[in-house]
């Protein structure tokens, strides 16, 4: 029996789902589908656990939301796109969302994105774009759009999504939440609509590094064991200034400056790093052609021999440049990557996390990428920070920076090799510095 | 204290280096490099252990051949091919040949093998054929030529090769030994000169299973518990008759069938197993270019563009067949993999192991393969059975069967996923049935 006055899970959902209903068309941009029934069956079913004082665990009866490229038994997996409509109903949930279920989640819907996830901007032809939260006419970032737009509105606590290059970090620096890519292996992709086998990870966009938290222990198994808390005093930050530094636009690194000096003042040691060697081989390796584009052209075969004409014309020519990388450029550029990895740990030792803007850019307006070359510009830059670290397969968790300009800046951590519990009781810490929340929140959901 | 009267082991290597000097021609054509002063040093060791009542384990002492393809600190690895003499010296000793010293087994030298390991046949136009075992104007099997011929006359008792599509197993069987294919992931492959990164295996030829079981103990890092033995009777072995048993030799199916009634009246379960709907999509899935041809392509491309007249034009040509392949062929054709191995899976809960012929032919004579049509039907021959066990990831074990025509036919015993060493096992009782071997060396090696 709650004797905080937390509304009980059946009212936080019918809150949730009547939002939803009266934001009219944003609602509609943002989940593909809603499972009222489903969902207030879960919540019913919640509420009923603790009245009997039992939990499922650190989601049982939290709101969440999946990203439409997760199988749910007996409904098509549309993964954005038109041409997969009409595609075969699933015959099992996804890993993830079974795994949540049996966390006690309450899945209030799946969430739009960009087609087969294939830009970092968050436009969609098919479905409509769903506004940024901060200011509507501008993009919501990608590929998981309506993932961050349902978390960052209050329509759900967390929102699972798939960060290839960036389809977590993105949304949630642009909409100023936290989003969480952990390393590859953390999190089964068993029954999510695939856009790279190499790159692919699953994570959640959130409110907060507790709910970042909370997810995955549900979504990775991992259980969590309390008390590994870490301080800001005495932490090693690795500034990572170079390749990763340019083009980025004034208002963003002065928000990251600002950070500095707040984290520095209170006792992190901030070390710039000279890290351009390795931070640039993920470009200089793919510049003849991309892990990405190489595996969604092998995975996009059959449907783009079909029905070209039914993809979004953005994502059809990224994905055919990958047609014409042979096999060979393709295994030598997996095996340099693979070459790659103990490298950047080897330079990692020397600092627990390095931090960097997650994007270089505040979130453009919609209007301004009309024209192919302003959103490939756009494209490119959004995915260029994060994309090295799912290339790297570090962990990385995006938090909001204090700006006080109306639009958000994210901040990206980088963890070690296998960090990923260590990365977010970094991340924990830096939160609390930059933006306390009240202490009850941060108990709770640990 | 030996109070057996083993001859010491140095004296058994003093034997072996004589015997190989004393062979004159076929010595020089079974290795490509011998370790004279370095041998007799591990020797030495060996005894000094040996007196003391000290064993750094099962290979200690033993006397172990290495393929070309392994790295060996400060030599340049050849791979048995002529362009790569001149390589710049290995740095490290290769993950293998470190556990080998370091379990006291002593490294006599380094064996011939066809060219980059790409043919089952063994011929090689730079260092030269050895011959058969059984008689010398017919292939030794490859492509770990040297490595089976130096185990079968007798110069080591083990001989480490790696396996691709049959490059341990083929040997083993055309020259009367037993070869061990493990699992992938059982042995570090690093520091070995690689075929195919999706296919490589590491694995031992010796004359008994025990040996190849005190390999795996050393090769593997996996401690070896006593016990698990297993019997004949009982034993359900399934016969895939079908796709790989066409275009067998009658001498080969004579022997395999007089096998299984050995087997059958000691009361193994046999059973005709219908498989080929799985066993020929390995065959299928690369009509159109193999996993082999493909990483070959990759890992050759700059080697071929330098000097392609460096190669054997039988080995060149075949890499460059992989050439061709796109990328999103090659990627399509992993997936595809990945989706069968869970398919053969359940189909091998219904017996402990199958059974067939390792190659389908005895050894063809050298003479008869100089038209490259013969070589090229021989060579597709001799891969074909254990080809598919690669493509499953499955360990698979050859066994010399009784044959009385002087010329030596390979049974092959596979197991299930990950039960290499209940193969082993498996293997031990079906040899002990097949070819009696004294008790002493059953006992001693374990």
């Amino acid at each position: 029996m709650s004797a905080q006055a937390e509304p009980a899970t059946t009212q936080r959902l019918e809150l949730a789902l009547a939002a939803i209903a009266q934001s009219g068309e944003e609602g509609r941009l943002t989940f593909t589908r809603l499972y009222e029934i489903d969902a207030r069956a879960a919540a019913t079913a919640a509420d009923a656990r603790l009245r009997a004082g039992h939990s499922l665990g650190p989601l049982d009866g939290r709101l969440v939301s999946i990203k439409d490229l997760f199988d749910v038994a007996g409904e098509p997996t549309t993964a954005g796109s038109a041409i997969l409509r009409d595609a075969p109903p699933a015959a099992h949930d996804a890993v993830v969302v079974r795994r949540l279920r049996a966390g006690g989640a309450v899945i209030v819907g799946k969430t739009n994105m960009t087609e087969f996830a294939f830009s970092g901007v968050g436009i969609n032809p098919h479905y409509g774009t769903p506004g940024n939260s901060h200011d509507a006419a501008r993009i919501p970032g990608g590929s998981s759009s309506g993932a961050g737009i349902s978390v960052a509105r209050g329509f759900v606590d967390i929102a699972i999504g798939s960060d290839t290059g960036g389809s977590v970090r993105i949304p949630a620096a642009l909409n100023g939440i936290v989003g969480f890519k952990p390393s590859q292996a953390r999190v089964p992709r068993g029954g999510g609509f695939p856009l790279s086998y190499s790159l692919d990870t699953v994570g959640p966009l959130c409110h907060n590094v507790a709910d970042a938290l909370a997810a995955d222990t549900v979504l990775s198994g991992v259980e969590h064991l309390p008390g590994a808390s870490r301080s800001v005093r005495g932490l090693r930050l690795g500034i990572p200034r170079g390749v990763l530094f340019t083009e980025t636009q004034a208002e963003v690194l002065a928000a990251f400056e600002r950070a500095i000096e707040r984290l520095g003042a209170a006792g992190a040691r901030i070390s710039d790093e000279t890290l351009d060697d390795l931070l640039g081989e993920p470009f200089r390796l793919q510049e003849q052609g991309t892990l990405v584009a190489a595996e969604a052209a092998s995975i996009h075969q059959h449907l783009i021999k079909d029905r070209p004409e039914a993809y979004d014309p953005m994502v059809l020519g990224r994905i055919r440049r990958g047609e014409t990388m042979s096999a060979a450029a393709y295994i030598s550029l997996v095996q340099a990557r693979m070459k790659l990895l103990p490298r950047i740990d080897a330079r990692m030792t020397d600092f627990d996390a390095l931090l960097l803007p997650t994007v270089p850019m505040l979130a453009p307006r919609i209007d301004d990428l009309s024209q192919e070359s302003a959103f490939m510009r756009a494209n490119m830059l959004l995915l260029r920070n994060p994309s090295v670290f799912n290339f790297f397969d570090l962990p990385a968790l995006s938090l909001p920076a204090p700006t006080g300009i109306g639009l958000p800046v994210g901040l990206m951590l980088v963890g070690r090799r296998g960090g990923d519990r260590d990365l977010l009781a970094i991340g924990s810490a830096i939160e609390a510095l930059l933006r306390p929340v009240d202490g009850e929140a941060l108990q709770t959901e640990c």
